[in-house]
C-alpha cells in the first residue's frame, strides 16, 4: 500500500524540487571539476565533491512540518544532506522553548543539522515586515554557514493567493501582482516546493504521519492584514466568487510574474535608446514608447537617483509620466528620498537634491 | 454659490468627456470638410455640421440618473444634442411601466430623444451576460438609428473594482484584470465618465437634487455573482485591507491594461518573426521568447483557428505551450471549438478539425 494521497503529494512536491537541485549542483560541479582537472589526470575532481545540503526552514506549523517531513524522506534516496533550521522570533514568551520542540521534532525525522536561531526583530515598516526582514538574514546567515545549497520555504497556494491580494491592495500593478517566486534570493537559494499545493493537504499530510503541528497565534489575530485576509477576506471572496478563486489568484500570480519579466526587459532595453549622448532621457523619444514601457523606465530611473522602492507609487510615477505626456511648464516634482524630477530642454533631469 | 460638490463632481466628470467627443467631432468634421470643399469655395463645409448628438444609457439608478442630469445640464452649454435611452429587459412584472417612467424622467431632464427600447434577453452565457448582450445590440442600433456620436455610460470606479475582482476570479492574467475601458466599442461609442468616480458621489448627487432613483433588486439579488460581490465580497476585503481597496483595484485596472496593450503589440510584431515560409509557427523560434509574448502568440494561434476566446482558458495555453518548451513527443492537444494543437517537424500545428 502506497502512502496517504497528502504524503504522496507533498513527497512528489519536494521531490521535484530536490532533482531540480541536483541537477543543478551537478551541472555546477561538472563546470568546476572541468576547470579543477584541466591538466591533471582526468575524472579525479568529480569524485571529491560533497553531497549538498539542503535545509528547510522550520517554524513547526502544519506546512513547515509536513515540508521537514518530506524532505527527510526523499533526502535518504538521493544524494543530498538534509537539515533544518527555525527562527525564534522572541515576539512570545517561550518562544524559546517552543523553537527548542521544533529542534528535537527536526532531530527526531532525521535532519542534521536541526538548529534553532533566535533573532532580534526591529520595527522598520510594520511588524510582519520587521518579522520577516530577521527571519531571512537569520536563514541567509545560516546558509552561509553551513555551505547549504538551497533552503526549502512552505509556502502554500493559499499563501500565494493571500501575497497576491495584499498586492493587489497596493494598486501598484503587474509586479505587486505575481506574489512569491517558486525560486528566489541569492543564487536561487529560496525554493517554494508547495507553491501548487493547498494548506488543507499539509495539514493532512501532517496528521496521518503522526506529526504534532504548532498553530501560531499570529496566525489568527486581527492585528495582522494576513491574518484578517485569511480569516475573513479570502472566505469572503470565495464565497461570492465560488472556490476556485485560491487557484485563480495562484495563476494570476504567475502570469503576472511572466508579464512583469518581459516588460522588465523590454524597458531595459529600451533605455538605451532615449537617451542623449550625456545619458538624460529624451521626452520626445520616451513619449512613442508605449506607456507600459516608459513608465517602467521612469520607474527605475527614480529609484536608480536614491527613491526607495517601497516608497514610491504608481502616482508617483505617473505624475512624473506626465511631465513627457502632458507638458505644460509644470514645476519640479518631489519624490520619495528627496528625489526631483524635472523638465529641462526637452530632457527629464532626475536627481537627489 | 456654486453647485453642491457631489454636483460638481458628476458635471466635470461629463464634461471632460463632452470637451474630448467634440474635439474628436470638429476633428472628423475638419477632415471631411476638407475633402468636401477640395475645388469648392474655402469654409462652406464647415458651417453646415448637425451638432453631434450624445445618448446617455440609463436605468434609473443613481449612477445612470446622476449621468443623465449631468449631460443635460452641460450640455445646454455646448454646441452639441443630449438624449437618453433606456432598456426594458422585460424580466421582472411591470419592467415596461418602469422604462416609461424613466422615458418621462429623461424628457424633464431636457434629454431629447427619451426613448425606452424593449430587448428580448437569451440565455447564452448565463443571466448577467445574456442581459448585458441584448443591452448594447439595443444601444448599438439606437445609436445607429440617431446618428448618435457617442453613448455615456454610468460604471463608476466601485463597478470598476467589482469588475476587475471577477477578472481575477478567472485567473486569466493581466487582460481579465484590466477591467472596464474610459473609451470603447467601435470607433469609441462608449465613453464612461464616471469611472473614476464613487458610487456615493453619484448617489448624494442624485440626492441633492432631489432625483428620484430607482434600485434595481437585481443590484443586490445574491443569485447574481456582481451582488455577491457587492454585498459582501469586497465590502470583506476592505474590512481586512483597508478602505483603499476600491482605489487600488481601478488603479490595477489601468496599469493592467496598459501592460496587456504592450504586451498585445510586442505579440503581434513578433508573430512575423517566428514563422516559417509557409506561414507555420517554428517551436524553436517561439522558444526563445519570453514566455508571456509566446503564450500570447499561442493564443491569438488558437482564437484565429476558431476557439472561441470565452472558452479558451489560461491552463489550455500553458498545455499547448509546454509543447514548444517541453517537447516529449505528446499527442495531439484538444481545444474549445474542435481546434487540436500538435507538433510536427518542428512546427506547431494549429487547426479545427
Amino acid at each position: 500500500m502506497g502512502p496517504h494521497p497528502a504524503v504522496a503529494a507533498i513527497r512528489l512536491a519536494v521531490r521535484r524540487v530536490l532533482h531540480d537541485l541536483l541537477n543543478e549542483h551537478s551541472r555546477d560541479h561538472e563546470a568546476v571539476a572541468t576547470a579543477v582537472t584541466a591538466g591533471a589526470p582526468a575524472g579525479t575532481g568529480a569524485r571529491t565533491a560533497p553531497e549538498p545540503l539542503v535545509l528547510v526552514a522550520c517554524s513547526g506549523g502544519a506546512d513547515s512540518m509536513a515540508l521537514a517531513s518530506a524532505l527527510a524522506f526523499e533526502s535518504r534516496k538521493l544524494s543530498l544532506r538534509a537539515g533544518g533550521i527555525t527562527v525564534d522570533h522572541g515576539l512570545q514568551h517561550g518562544s524559546d522553548l517552543r523553537a527548542a520542540e521544533v529542534v528535537s521534532r527536526m532531530t527526531g525525522l532525521g535532519l542534521e543539522p536541526a538548529e534553532s536561531i533566535a533573532v532580534r526583530v526591529g520595527r522598520e515598516g510594520g511588524p510582519e515586515a520587521a518579522a520577516r526582514d530577521a527571519r531571512y538574514a537569520a536563514l541567509d546567515a545560516a546558509a552561509e554557514r553551513h555551505g547549504a545549497a538551497a533552503i526549502l520555504l512552505g509556502h502554500t497556494r493559499d499563501d500565494q493567493a493571500e501575497t497576491v491580494l495584499l498586492g493587489l491592495a497596493r494598486g501598484s500593478g503587474t509586479r505587486s501582482l505575481s506574489g512569491m517566486a517558486a525560486v528566489s534570493g541569492a543564487a536561487g537559494r529560496y525554493r517554494r516546493p508547495f507553491l501548487e499545493l493547498d494548506r488543507q493537504t499539509a495539514r493532512k499530510a501532517c496528521m496521518v504521519q503522526s506529526l504534532p503541528v504548532w498553530d501560531d497565534p499570529h496566525n489568527a489575530d486581527p492585528a495582522y492584514t494576513r491574518s484578517r485576509l485569511r480569516q475573513e477576506g479570502l472566505p469572503a471572496l470565495e464565497k461570492a466568487l465560488g472556490k476556485g478563486v485560491v487557484e485563480a489568484l495562484a495563476r494570476t500570480a504567475q502570469l503576472s510574474r511572466d508579464d512583469a519579466d518581459a516588460l522588465d526587459a523590454w524597458a531595459l532595453q529600451a533605455d538605451a535608446t532615449v537617451r542623449d549622448d550625456a545619458g538624460l532621457l529624451e521626452c520626445a523619444k520616451l513619449f512613442a514608447l508605449p506607456p507600459a514601457v516608459r513608465r517602467r523606465i521612469v520607474r527605475r530611473e527614480v529609484i536608480g537617483a536614491g527613491a526607495p522602492a517601497g516608497s514610491l507609487f504608481a502616482r508617483h510615477v505617473e505624475e512624473v509620466d506626465k511631465l513627457i505626456t502632458s507638458w505644460r511648464g509644470q514645476r519640479a516634482i518631489n519624490l520619495p528620498g528627496r528625489v526631483v524630477a524635472r523638465r529641462q530642454g526637452g530632457r527629464l533631469v532626475i536627481r537627489q537634491s
